[in-house]
């Protein structure tokens, strides 16, 4: 019996409409199976047809803009001006993927012509990466519209050439369904094959999904839960395929005495912004930071709680998030160490709404509760005395996706010392600033040790697509059967040839 | 109590010696906590120190050559020869990953200044790769110097920066305790911290490594069933770590009608030579060739079957090995659809030698059994009847680690159409040669799909490398923190800036 996907809306609790039904085992094979038949021609669009089509989705959303914002608002209650960013920011992110297609150096392309080695004869060698083949895209909740139907998983598998079929996010359909439409237009447009894109509604519908023997790669961003029970349907494949999930994250935070010194109510301030930006809800909310004991650091706390109290209750995304904030920030607050300082509003009235929280903990004896992720408007304060006490604590934290070392003016052997501590437990250190900003570019990296990902790869920024390719070589191959970035000759784009790195010449 | 480690003559079946106890979990513990203590100054010897202690590395191993190879022939059978070409090997990549080291290029080195971008405002962001730390490597059996505990994974590893605790094969105890031994001298020769390089012998201690919770990532060779067990071990973990398997390869090969009429003969005996070199314990040997049905092919039945004929009788690795192949041979020959076409020599009394054989199945029903490798020398040709028999056929087939094209002169079609129809399915195509050489280089790829592998990274080749490294971004840092890499001004390896690869200066 078809099982409705209704679309609610946070701010009342109420369903609003239904946008679609459970996709059902036999639609989701359809689907797979389309994609599979999609794949030869989408990897024969090429670096510069794939470059369009990335455009053309870029341009087809923008297009669409004010609709797209209008029901992502009304699903997640994120507010249009965060919402318009981050359709901005996928756009972006599209385009910037057709500029590393024309770029060319995400082939690695190499090529060792045969020659003689220390083994004897070396033969003909030629290297570079092909798209893996159809890829599943797990949405997240909290970002609608850069993490979920569209954002670095689609982008990047699409750049790479693979064919993505999307598991849409229960907590925004009818956003996901708008979108979907939007880029599955826009892709027949730009001439991609029927197939190219494909989407899916329903937990079932999900595990049908990673299952499917034509889904060559997961890509997954949700909680370490979701990700652990993909991973067991992943392992019971005959063939288990790469999996990319970007899953949990603490994201610790050190003020130093010097900057607390200096700037510790602006640090404070700052601060709670960050932790309840979006509700909280992002992956990269600093959940522990770490602020000297003594009168600079209480600066720090007194104005973080400041402006806790005065900070609205932001709605949540779904009931889920919701009642889960609820009942961990309870526990959180009770945990033996740990104190409340500040509570910010109490909602009113139907909805997701939630009580942002400030609570505080000695870093000498860092309770359990609090080394584990909360999604939602809540962060805790480790007073730490001294350093050893500082580098000790770090000891019982979990991989982040990042780490913060705020730092008096021209302040480096603490901040050198703290970062290379925290090295090994995240994917990036950021020095004067927060991290709840995640800018797309070359250098960016967003990933680290488990639980914050169950790989080396970055879900953000043009390295991303490297999950999506895998590598091939051709042996001895003659020229008419090589792609055309290993003949000889080619000179467009960055290639590896003997060993040596060459730049194009065009 | 506890349990000998015996090293066991092949050619005799006879325990020599007992080389060592089975490790026990306190002196797993006490190396894993060795190697991650020492993952700080190896990481610190930078890549001119690394570079160094590789090239000491082999010097060391080149210096006790003899010793090495007579104890690896005694344990392997596998004759002076192919063990000194092995070491040969192993030692050239050592030296390999030294340029690897002093090139640069494996550190992925971007810098994007501080800029605008259409999200606003864009941060200092600088990414490089940096070592994921200690590594478990598990030698495998074939290869006791080249995929053992020295190997592939051994020098992309300590290239990286990261320790390593070697899982010795139990078929070779006393030449992976003496290389062991050669390469632990060598290492503090070189500089190199105490705990950089470690052993364990016996089976649980292999699990207990995998469990370590200083052991960061994991490199394997081996079966599909050895495989997937490290991989629950590994899914139990607190913070599952990646691993990378090479498990299983059919190896299919096609003999196209021109290439069979043109050289029928040659590619008869040359395949035979390939199927049995090592005994037919390569990951790389042919277990299915294609051979056109009708007199051209006949020619190259004709001429493998004479080969096989007169083949002497390989000893096998180890008693398991010979079992199984002597098992699994046996229900190959009896599967339905199968014939026996030729045997070689039966082995006569002690010692773990074993029969030389080779099958003939249709290629339009291609029995379930053929398609599933089979340690050993033993080869099936698969007969085809035309271009569509022969890619119906490929459907069936698993992925591998290499495909195969034997072509007439000059032929291209059927070669690039066979070779677009295995690209999804291997990782390495091979044309007018044998797939049982792997070469060490800069374009080498040695993986595939599950279960070739199990992700998209190779063993052999300069990128193996990356396996053992993960990325950090470095946001807003003053240049008093930043890796010398990736601080302005610094030209002595390709980065790319603002978007831009750069070739060194120097």
């Amino acid at each position: 019996m078809p099982v409705d996907v209704v679309s609610t809306d946070p701010r009342t609790g109420e369903a609003v409409e239904v946008v679609a039904q459970e996709t059902t085992p036999a639609e989701v094979d359809r689907l797979c199976a389309a994609a599979l038949d999609a794949a030869p021609a989408l990897d024969e669009l090429g670096r510069v047809g794939r470059a369009a089509l990335l455009r053309e989705l870029a341009d087809a959303l923008e297009a669409r803009r004010d609709d797209v914002v209008a029901v992502a608002d009304r699903e997640t209650a994120l507010g249009t001006t965060r919402l318009n960013g981050e359709l901005t920011r996928t756009c972006y992110q599209l385009r910037l993927f057709a500029e590393v297609l024309e770029e060319g150096s995400y082939l690695e392309a190499a090529v060792d012509h045969a020659g003689d080695s220390p083994m004897g004869p070396r033969p003909d060698l030629r290297r570079m990466l092909v798209p893996i083949g159809p890829v599943a895209v797990f949405g997240a909740s909290n970002f609608p519209l850069a993490f979920s139907v569209p954002g670095g998983d689609t982008a990047s598998a699409l750049a790479a050439g693979c064919p993505v079929v999307i598991k849409a996010h229960g907590s925004h359909p009818a956003t996901s369904q708008l979108v979907f439409e939007v880029l599955a237009e826009a892709a027949g447009t730009a001439g991609a094959p029927d197939g190219t894109l494909g989407i899916v509604h329903g937990l079932q519908a999900g595990a049908d999904l990673v299952a499917h023997p034509a889904i060559r790669a997961v890509g997954f961003t949700g909680s370490v839960n979701g990700g652990r029970a993909l991973l067991e349907i992943i392992e019971r494949r005959p063939d288990p395929v790469p999996f990319f999930g970007e899953l949990s994250s603490l994201n610790p935070l050190v003020v130093t005495p010097q900057a607390a010194g200096e700037r510790g109510e602006t640090i404070g301030r700052e601060l709670v912004g960050s932790f309840t930006l979006g509700g909280g809800q992002f992956c990269t909310k600093p959940g522990l930071a770490f602020v000297p004991a003594g009168p600079e650091g209480d600066r720090v706390v007194e104005a973080m709680a400041d402006a806790v109290r005065t900070a609205a209750a932001p709605v949540l995304l779904n009931e889920g998030i919701a009642g889960s904030y609820g009942r961990i920030s309870d526990g959180l607050a009770a945990a033996p160490g740990v104190e409340e300082v500040a509570r910010g509003e109490q909602p009113s009235g139907a909805g997701f709404a939630a009580t942002p929280m400030l609570l505080t903990t000695s870093a000498r004896e860092l309770p359990a509760e609090v080394t584990e992720e909360c999604f939602g408007p809540v962060s805790v304060v480790a007073r730490y005395d001294g350093e050893a006490e500082l580098f000790a604590a770090f000891d019982a934290l979990p991989s982040s996706l990042t780490a913060t070392v705020l730092r008096g003016e021209g302040e480096t052997d603490l901040p050198l010392a703290v970062s290379q501590q925290l090295r090994t437990r995240a994917g990036r250190i950021i020095y004067d600033a927060y991290p709840t900003g995640v800018a797309v570019s070359w250098a960016q990296h967003h990933g680290g040790p488990w639980p914050s990902t169950n790989s080396q790869h970055t879900s953000v920024g043009t390295t991303a697509i490297r999950r999506f390719l895998r590598p091939v070589t051709w042996q001895g191959a003659p020229a008419e059967v090589l792609p055309e970035e290993l003949t000889d000759g080619y000179d467009r784009i960055p290639r590896r040839v003997d060993g040596q790195l060459q730049l194009p010449r065009g």
